[in-house]
């Protein structure tokens, strides 16, 4: 069953989760802000529907609920942080404000980190950047689930690639993408419904299309977006995120969901920012531009039934307004995440199920 | 009728070919060079085909045979160029050899570019700097050819993205794609054999799938890799090629192939360059890491009837060795686009068919 909850209550329910887990405060709220901004875009696959992985790992100890990530090496535009084995979000938003504090010095900054832990959506962090009217581009490896072309079992994992371009007063383009040809979270939902999947969404164990999503993930790997092209973007995802940081590399990741909840995982993480105001002579040149290329794409013929042409996150952020205004609709899994968070917190609410 | 030919020798017709056109010495090297080493990737679609189309426009004045690219903003680790309307790959390389030499300093660097050209393949300039040791990589807007989901006609340009790793003596991994499905060299192929194509190649004038190869260009748009994912990508690189630089965005940049050879094309392309290397510890530290995943991909199962899975570039640079050995197999559309050339230059030659 879905529920109606407001982003705030969400964010607050969220913050008492992960700090009765083991969070410090700080950090609680830096990952629950994550996890309730993620929500309200209606990326509920990468909301708050993560909460009880994370709490299981804070309880385990492969996630650290006070260790805070600091620089170990440095240059002028450029930082490796150890992450700590903190949580995701809390490596993720330092990686990108250390990004962002040295793109304004040198115009542009790469801050990558190892000992990193899941970190939700790449596109929190990317917005983060845009919002300081930055271009921000964030990514991080994981343990893998997609397959080469031509491999008979996964290589790489989805890699997540985000980017954010500030647009003024306006909302940024946004879009944040797994090199994946879908989310495994398409592939388990499709097969709840007992539905056949296109042929191109995941690989047999003998590295054959199959339509049959009972496979995945046990028996078969996610289909690599656009053949070599998703493949070999991966791959520089995992050079930036884990080559160049000393993350721990493709299989040496940690399962965050289902390993050893007393393991780190050791994830990779990188943030780009890009001082594109500097370039381009000034934040009003810049966002004029990017006006006049969305002006251009909202004025471009649509096909039948298409009303308009969408930038990337332009969806996201209506989302976000409606759900600002008047709540979130969580759908029936994330609530089912999250009732059992719910009576061990003992907490007062109207829109979870409680035990009676 | 394909023709062999030794690299040096392509190389020394197209630097030829280019200074007679008006190009002086220096830009006709450094494009000769480019359009060679193309050609010896295997990458017949981006090499010396191309020359007539540089030779058109350099006598039409559209590119400016002796104008030197310039810097014209620049920071600490940035810098834009105005490119001079010189030849593309004369603006790429000056790019990338700014970022190089920033990032050497800084540890990243962005250098992008205004007034540029059609620049050939980006995988040439990413190379440039994995073989100086750096992640590189390149980008460059275009013209739009490519739909955006659930547009009419194209919304984007194909919108090259290369990237180069360093991999310590070994080749670069290296990876060179457009942000379309498929280039439109490979639906003229299709429809000049008379065959029909997959359903995602291209999208008709109402904005959908077609397998009539014989549409394109002027009744159909590429179809964008991987929809909204490929779609997204492209606006990135628009952003970065040409919001960012000042270029010509979208429908303003110039045809470069039919359009009027005296009007510049007003290109915009970007480059970056990461010192991985310092950020790793040491460039042996990051080639180790490099060949850790070498050898796991190399080791990974392979489906039926694959022997290996290979690395994005691996099979570019085996092309390029047995290049430089045995020469160049150029095939037919390469030669017939040549032999004009040949003539006009009256260049002694026995691998290019002339007029008696």
């Amino acid at each position: 069953m879905s529920a109606r909850v407001r982003v705030a209550e969400l964010e607050d329910f969220c913050r008492n989760a992960l700090a009765r887990a083991g969070a410090c405060d700080c950090h609680a709220a830096i990952a629950a802000e994550a996890l309730a901004t993620t929500d309200s875009w209606g990326v509920f696959t990468h909301g708050s529907k993560l909460l009880p992985g994370y709490v299981r790992r804070l309880r385990g100890g492969g996630i650290a609920g006070d260790v805070e990530p600091r620089v170990e090496a440095e240059g002028p535009a450029w930082a490796i942080l150890d992450g700590g084995s903190a949580l995701g979000q809390v490596v993720g938003v330092r990686a990108m404000d250390e990004a962002i504090a040295r793109a304004r010095r040198s115009g542009i900054a790469f801050v990558g980190a190892r000992r990193s832990n899941h970190f939700g959506a790449a596109g929190y962090y990317a917005a983060r950047a845009a919002r300081a009217g930055l271009v921000g581009i964030a990514m991080a490896n994981d343990t893998p689930s997609v397959a080469a072309p031509g491999s008979r079992g996964p290589v790489t994992g989805t890699n997540p690639l985000a980017y954010a371009i500030p647009a003024g007063a306006g909302d940024p383009i946004l879009l944040d993408i797994a090199m994946s040809t879908v989310a495994g979270g398409k592939v388990y939902a499709a097969h709840q419904l007992g539905r056949p999947i296109p042929d191109d969404w995941i690989v047999d164990r003998q590295g054959r299309p199959t339509t049959d999503a009972s496979l995945y993930p046990h028996h078969a790997a996610l289909a690599p977006m656009a053949g070599h092209k998703g493949y070999g973007l991966a791959l520089l995802i995992e050079s930036l995120a884990a080559l160049a940081t000393g993350a721990a590399m493709t299989t040496r990741v940690g399962g965050w969901m289902f390993g050893d909840p007393a393991a780190p995982t050791e994830h990779g993480a990188a943030c780009l920012a890009l001082d594109v105001a500097a370039m381009a002579g000034g934040a009003e040149a810049f966002a004029g531009r990017v006006q006049t290329l969305i002006d251009e794409v909202h004025a471009a013929p649509t096909a039948d039934g298409v009303d308009r042409l969408l930038l990337p996150g332009e969806r996201e952020w209506a989302n976000r307004r409606r759900a600002l205004a008047d709540g979130i609709t969580l759908p029936a899994d994330v609530v089912a995440a999250l009732a059992p968070l719910a009576d061990e917190l003992d907490w007062k609410t109207d829109w979870l199920p409680r035990k009676p």
